[in-house]
């Protein structure tokens, strides 16, 4: 099948080349130039302008947007909603919040162009040699694009979730389970590291990788990442997060339902993001007050009592 | 290699199997000879108890005991240490404090028998088919045994840990990492289950078992429950607990390590085990007090204000 592909980051790059592998025929664009035409090495069409692409696509064009949610992908869709026809189809693959989602979908609806919100899990890895996703949109069109899912992903990697918007919604929680999953994982590593046992943390992921309860790709991905550095003396306990959770935690507010443990693992990342906190300063100054318990100075600290 | 074990429970009749498929010669004892008859007719030799057990076979001896810890096993690991010899050997297969198996295996060791905390992980499936080991004890002698953990392990699924206590350290943060990992799955179908969607979990579950980077065995667990009792109404949310996540958690405040999700995935087992709680009526009461709002009449109503 003929398709666009507008975003050649780490996930859009791989699943271009998962799509070649699999006999597609891909136009490509990117704000860089130089990624469309290393694709174009391996066989795709590289196209200089969104306009330049959709004008290589025959309609009914599908067209697949792997994109930072937000403004960027905002605005990509805004060009494709002028330029794609009634009939055309648009797969976000990227990880949109479902309420926009749902939103672009009703809105390109208008305009007779079906918007498939397209969850996609994996990694760099599985958008090469196989991912998960999980879509929503509607259900007869969904048949127009399944092949293209089912070719990309492993074996029982791909879902029809539902409605608009099921897709990402699928997504994002699965992202809140992944903070979850994750700061359990690590706080057991913290407490080994730790105790007085002198543990090879290779060794120990490895072994819980390889017919534990906990096995799964998160502990094989502990494994390789203590192969390259067996205590990551040379990475800083900074815990980003690029949205999913914390729309996870803001949906468990939304709907009133009690998720303290994806909850607090969100609050642990945040917490990693600071040096020190206010409110450490605050507990220290009320034992003080209190109790006169001594306090760790600070960099202005004379004005602090004792 | 020709050995013996006591307890013959769901993991240790599976073990028995396990090793006799691979053509270990096995004399088993269990509270109920009727499970040691049972793998009599599969090939082991039933005895009838310890001390015949015991005659059974040849110095240097090998017990493996597979029992619930506490007071069942140290009652047994009394008789052994009475009947065994210096050189003999026991292996602790269940879920031993590390903290008594250091005990115990420094008290044996007086009369020169050598035990090795052994963790089990990996269900009766691994039980049977393939299971994962964390071992503590000499490391010399452990090569005596090491055939057996080869025989009843997947691929790379057995570790010499290192001293007495390190096997069973091991496991007991393994258990505490699952605690965390299965709260956060479950607050995510929580989610699932709150929101307007009309998701399929065994369809979702499948989905995240395929290619997602929450794969794992325990969604493939989630995928097998969800096949037999799709919104599990036939299970109420009732968490039990066995005492290893309580005792990481009592590690964690030993050693005084930040685990909160760990902790916090305990705490909320605990609160299942509950249907209504004191700090409920507190919270509820003191709103009363302060605000005049409203509180949900218990059993005992007639004293309630409003």
């Amino acid at each position: 099948m003929k398709l666009g592909m507008i975003g050649l980051g780490k996930m859009g790059f791989n699943l271009v080349l998962n799509l070649l592998e699999h006999g597609h025929d891909l136009v490509v664009h990117d704000i860089k130039p130089q990624i469309a035409d290393e694709l174009a090495n391996k066989g795709a069409v590289a196209a200089a302008s969104i306009d330049d692409m959709v004008c290589q696509l025959t309609p009914p064009r599908v067209v697949w947007v792997m994109l930072p949610s937000g403004t960027v992908l905002q605005s990509v869709i805004d060009q494709l909603e002028v330029l794609l026809d009634a009939g055309d189809i648009i797969i976000d693959g990227g990880n949109s919040h479902y309420k926009e989602s749902i939103a672009r979908a009703e809105k390109l609806g208008e305009s007779g162009i079906q918007l498939f919100d397209a969850g996609t899990s994996g990694g760099m890895e599985g958008a090469e040699h196989g991912a998960c996703f999980m879509i929503g949109g509607n259900r007869e069109r969904f048949a127009e694009v399944e092949g293209l899912f089912s070719d990309l992903a492993v074996r029982s990697g791909y879902l029809y979730a539902g409605e608009s918007g099921s897709g990402h919604f699928l997504k994002m929680i699965h992202n809140g389970i992944e903070y979850g999953m994750m700061q359990s994982i690590a706080e057991g590593f913290e407490l080994l590291e730790k105790s007085s046992y002198n543990f090879n943390y290779e060794d120990v992921a490895r072994l819980w990788s390889s017919g534990s309860v906990i096995r799964g790709w998160l502990m094989e991905l502990a494994q390789s990442a203590f192969a390259k550095d067996p205590k990551l003396a040379g990475i800083r306990g900074v815990m980003q997060s690029s949205g999913e959770g914390k729309w996870t935690v803001q949906t468990a507010l939304d709907l009133e339902v009690s998720t303290p443990v994806i909850a607090l693992s969100l609050l642990m990342r945040y917490r990693s993001l600071e040096e020190d906190t206010f409110h450490g300063k605050v507990v220290a100054a009320l034992r003080n007050e209190f109790g006169g318990h001594a306090v760790v100075p600070g960099d202005n600290s004379q004005n602090i009592p004792n």
